[in-house]
């Protein structure tokens, strides 16, 4: 049994005035939706291109359409059974009414970040390949604005979501501040499932189409990525469009809300205190941050300026100082937010946010350490090509695993920093609101960080169309400058949401803890006054125990499921262009075009039935586990996912990112450059990395949320039923 | 803090004159080593064969004394300087005087297990392939005879350690049952840190040689497997004996002293009541136990025999035939020693020892399942290379990664029916009594598993010996046909090895927890009135969790560093191999002899100089992390690092052993045969799963027990000095 929570004692004269500092939210959603808008037009106003462009990029968005319509088909599907079932446990009063619903709108609103940022990439793709034919810097204008879309469609959405929920449930319905975090919570299930289904439906389409594609295009037929003979080749453009982007967009959208709702709940369990103020100065602050880092990125984009004939170390130092900025910016607002709202006795939180900054920037630094050709590990992976392909794995595999250290240690001490700096030693409460905090911190220059991720996506599919339409090389050369560098920022970026996801999985657990504490004294006041349940948690409780190594077990078991899928789904589309290579008369000549749109419908439909397995286990794991071994086995299972899931996901990450910029690394002249031994066998690794990295690795870091966020919903269920 | 624990109740009537079945444990020690003598003897016997033959064994013998008298040198450096560390740490009343000495035993008795056995197999090699001109049958005795002289020399030099310091301790020296099992926990040391070094120097020999050898002559040069004109091929066959065999020997031995020692350690703290008693009934149960195991082991031993013209499934289920009496006849004897010891209500710890034994079938048959190509997992690995190398490393990966799957539901299950049938419900402590219990269950049928799993490396051994002396090719088809049965047999060798790792590290960790308790009582009483320390072991302290987070990334580092050192190793010897074959005129020609002495000591030199860091990392890790973090980091790191460890374990090795498999599968003449192109995916994908499960795999299971007996010794200091 946990210790009871400690008053955490300190004088509120100054938070009270204050708390209104929760417009702040809505008026950033705003703000952010606003700048969206007004990105979009900047976007449009550039032209399309020749028809020939025109026409291929036509292809590409209907591709795209397709699958997003028929995918959001499915998942409605997913969402409609799960409204009954949660409509079901209201009912019986494991749930408040609250909670289906709020479930539907997360869900609505990660889909719609999602779909705005795909609507806009496959606009912006056929504007950037023709800009790039005047320069580099007008390229990576239309790219950056368009990922900048992404980006704030993804914040001013999710601080929308949050601020209606806030006001109604507080202000109309006059729930206490308590339910109000509870049932916001369950909107954020509503948005990892959703993000689960679109990470992983995107991941097995985007890496299908580009492994198929690579496999007998480059590695048997010999002809160059991208050429249009290829009939792989569109639903490979269209995958940039519904993986890296609609599912990047809707991860993010998960991760943003999980960090700002779990911390708001545990803001209301570290201070009772503050639980009859309307509004309370804990549950403020997380909101507040997340307003603040909205402006601040939306300053910082403005700064963001190269001179028309910038190098691409200058423009990566646009990005960085961009970056650099929002950070800074934001370690200046969080202070004197902190010591006005929660007084001086607890300034000790603002060493959370300090934490979970560097811990991000120092994750970022060592991504970059780890994935760029311009340091040592990369730079060996490539060497290995010499030795042959087996050693190329050898070494790409050792650098993901031994990558996993420095980001773990990071994560660490940011914990450490975090909890006793926010006074956990002696209110365990304090501490673990001051995790997550940090994860908000880290989370709250996402606007930007998104930004970087996603123009590499716009600029790939640039490139793409660039080949196909036979465009000028220079303007090839040019889209595979704004592509190299968006493979660093989106491997930094990578870096920067695991880090968090951990982070905020941590948090999530926290509240479920607290949550089953509430339910017992609830159940025990209103219900059942004989019922009893302790929590035991320690470490050698065998339930505990049980559930630790289930859940280490589930990132291993999850990203076998998802690379078998990507396996499976690629030999499909082999298969598939084999058979179109030998049966469609004059294709390889150029005088017959190619079925792309056989392609498109292969991958679509693999991966509509391929995602469905790892979402409802992600899903039904959690749950079957609490029925089962019950709350202190959750926990456990909790713990162990996140604990061997960071590993898993840093390593996805680092040894696919490496194994990619190997093979850039030797296409650019070394080791006897393209078509060269050490090339074939650099394509290899890169194809067994492309899964790992951007399907695998992203889903594992939804995967750690959306069972936490599981557990938190069907908590109730699980301490009535269970085995153990 | 844990609770106290309770007095388990019961009479003891039945129990005190049966202490004297502690006789067994030095009686089954007498017996196995006469066995061990008894089978020297007969493979002694057999005919060593040609000059050419017994020349060729010779360079091998030659080979191997070196590596293992350079390997033991370092390591009696090393534990010099533990002796010198351990002695000042007992001058400073942090442990006993016992400490020092029985770590050094530890280690002697597990590198002498090695030792002979290896010894033996170098003697075997050459008599196996002369035997297998006269039949397979007779290839099969030579060779299962020297597996069984490992297998047996394992655990009769393991009991016979353990009745010395029982008996001495406790009989001579008139020390407590409880200070006993203290000082047999840290000869449990000695023994796991020879046994790692064993383990990664040998496997980083033999993995460098075996890669290295393939990558030059089979996929370069295209020259066949074991062929006199490959320089490597003389290491390649050393490293069988140092790697597999001397490697092996000394990590089963420290893993069944570790099950031992560890329920000894746990029988005492269950059982208080019996601590005065001369032995106790909960100590004697697991010692007793294992000496049934042997006596019944030698018997199922004689009856392995097959026809003279047996098939190869007639080989096999006489092997089947042989585990599977030893399983049954020790769930029969079991069943009294439990009743008799610890009375009727206590016989719930049978039930710990059924589903210990149950579990390991389990893990053993799910094992086959997917290492066999007999089954679906591995025939789809072989399918995969339809597609091209990079589809067979996704379905090589992916398979490993969903095989933990099952085998950690069966340690799942194993642990939740020890605990509970055992008490644990109402006293953990017998709880975690039986978890031991379970684990000694699993492993008390080690001499025959151990004498199924290293008979393999001979019978790979006498086929190259065939190879370069050019005999008769039906020699080499049953050498073949003896390593391929090895091979399944070694996979599932391999799985029982890692359950019975995982289940005993649990016991190690909860004996750590009790060492503490203790400790803090006695410093409080004796040292310092002041003293004060609370375990708190709640999975969400943040200690503990951070602990969690260290220990769940050490697998994956130490993965990577034995995996670089492999990849390091063997590319020095490919520059070696095509320098010789540049060089040395007339070789390829069959003309010249190559320089093998030369790549003997090159893999000698590269392995001698990588196994440092993995050993010391091993050690470091939870002594850094104790002085940091103090008892409850250790205890979290212990479980992250037994949780994750075990995924690491299975995953490298099942896709190693499917990876290898395939290739043997596509051998036989599917998808093409030998030379096809699959064939040449096969070859890289068995590169890549060599390292991964003869080097990385068997290490992580040392890692698991070796932090946590590191742990145990150095309880004190940390107790004493930690910052957190």
């Amino acid at each position: 049994m946990r210790e009871p929570r400690q008053d955490p004692g300190g004088t509120f004269f100054e938070g009270v005035s204050l708390v209104n500092l929760m417009i702040l939210t809505p008026i950033a959603a705003v703000l952010a939706l606003g700048f969206v808008v007004f990105t979009i037009f900047k976007v449009l106003k550039f032209p399309e291109g020749s028809a020939e462009v025109r026409s291929i990029a036509a292809k590409i968005r209907q591709g795209a359409n397709a699958f997003i319509r028929r995918q959001y088909t499915v998942v409605a599907w997913f969402f409609a059974v799960m409204l009954v079932i949660l409509c079901v446990m209201s009912a019986v009063g494991f749930l408040t009414w609250f909670v289906p619903f709020a479930f539907v709108t997360g869900g609505f609103f990660s889909a719609l970040s999602g779909f705005v940022g795909m609507k806009l990439a496959t606009a912006a793709n056929s504007r950037t390949a023709t800009a790039c034919k005047d320069s580099l810097n007008k390229g990576l204008r239309v790219s950056f604005s368009a990922g900048s879309v992404m980006g704030f469609t993804v914040v001013g959405l999710g601080l929308l979501d949050l601020a209606i929920w806030y006001y109604l449930l507080h202000y109309v319905f006059k729930l206490g501040i308590a339910e109000v975090t509870a049932a916001m919570l369950t909107f954020g299930m509503g948005a990892s499932s959703m993000a689960l289904f679109a990470r992983v439906g995107g991941g097995i389409f985007t890496k299908a189409a580009d492994v198929g594609a690579d496999l007998v295009g480059k590695v048997e037929a010999g002809i160059p990525e991208d050429d249009p003979r290829n009939p792989a080749v569109i639903a490979d453009n269209v995958g940039d469009n519904v993986g890296d982007v609609a599912g990047m967009g809707a991860d993010l959208y998960e991760s943003y809300v999980g960090a700002i709702v779990a911390s708001c709940a545990l803001g209301v369990a570290a201070f009772p205190q503050f639980n009859d103020t309307p509004g309370s100065p804990a549950v403020t602050i997380p909101m507040a941050m997340a307003g603040i880092g909205v402006i601040v990125t939306i300053i910082a984009s403005f700064l963001i300026r190269t001179k028309e004939n910038a190098t691409q170390k200058a423009l990566l130092s646009a990005l960085r100082r961009g970056t650099n900025f929002s950070a800074i910016a934001i370690a200046v607002a969080a202070f004197p937010l902190v010591w006005f709202m929660l007084g001086r006795e607890h300034i000790g939180i603002y060493g959370a946010v300090i934490s979970g900054l560097l811990a991000g920037v120092g994750i970022a630094f060592f991504t970059e350490y780890y994935t760029s050709d311009n340091y040592k590990p990369t730079r060996a992976v490539a060497d290995a090509t010499k030795t042959g392909t087996a050693t190329l794995m050898i070494e790409g595999l050792s650098l993901g695993m031994m990558s996993t250290a420095v980001p773990i240690l990071l994560v660490c001490a940011s914990i450490l920093v975090s909890y006793f700096a926010s006074g956990g030693a002696s209110n365990p409460g304090l501490g673990l609101y001051g995790i997550g905090i940090s994860a908000v911190g880290m989370l709250s220059t996402l606007g930007l960080t998104l930004a970087n991720d996603s123009y590499g996506p716009v600029a790939d599919n640039a490139g793409g169309i660039a080949e196909m339409a036979k465009m000028d090389p220079e303007v090839r050369q040019r889209t595979d400058a704004l592509d190299s560098l968006g493979n660093t920022t989106a491997a930094v970026g990578k870096g920067f949401a695991i880090g968090a996801g951990a982070l905020t999985a941590l948090a999530l657990i926290a509240a479920y803890i607290d949550r089953i504490e509430v339910l017992v004294a609830d159940i025990a006041a209103n219900t059942n006054p004989d019922f009893e349940f302790f929590l035991d948690l320690r470490i050698d409780n065998p339930t505990v125990l049980v559930g630790l190594f289930i859940g280490s077990m589930l990132p291993f078991l999850f990203t076998a499921m998802t690379m078998k899928s990507v396996g499976r789904a690629a030999q499909a589309i082999v298969v598939e262009v084999r058979r179109q290579f030998r049966e469609i008369t004059g294709l390889m000549e150029g005088k017959a075009e190619a079925d792309y749109a056989r392609c498109v419908d292969l991958c679509t439909r693999s991966a509509l039935r391929e995602m469905i397995l790892p979402t409802l286990l992600a899903i039904a794991a959690p749950i079957v586990t609490g029925l089962i071994l019950g709350p202190n086995g959750v926990i456990g299972l909790l713990m162990g996912c996140t604990a061997s899931g960071f590993m898993m996901a840093i390593m996805t990450a680092n040894s696919g990112g490496a194994w990619d910029n190997a093979k850039k690394y030797i296409e650019a002249g070394n080791h006897g450059g393209k078509g060269s031994d050490a090339h074939k066998a650099a394509v290899v690794g890169d194809t067994v990395g492309d899964p790992l990295k951007d399907t695998c690795g992203p889903s594992i870091d939804i995967l750690l949320k959306l069972s936490s966020m599981v557990s938190i919903v069907f908590a109730a269920l699980v301490l009535t039923f269970h085995i153990f």
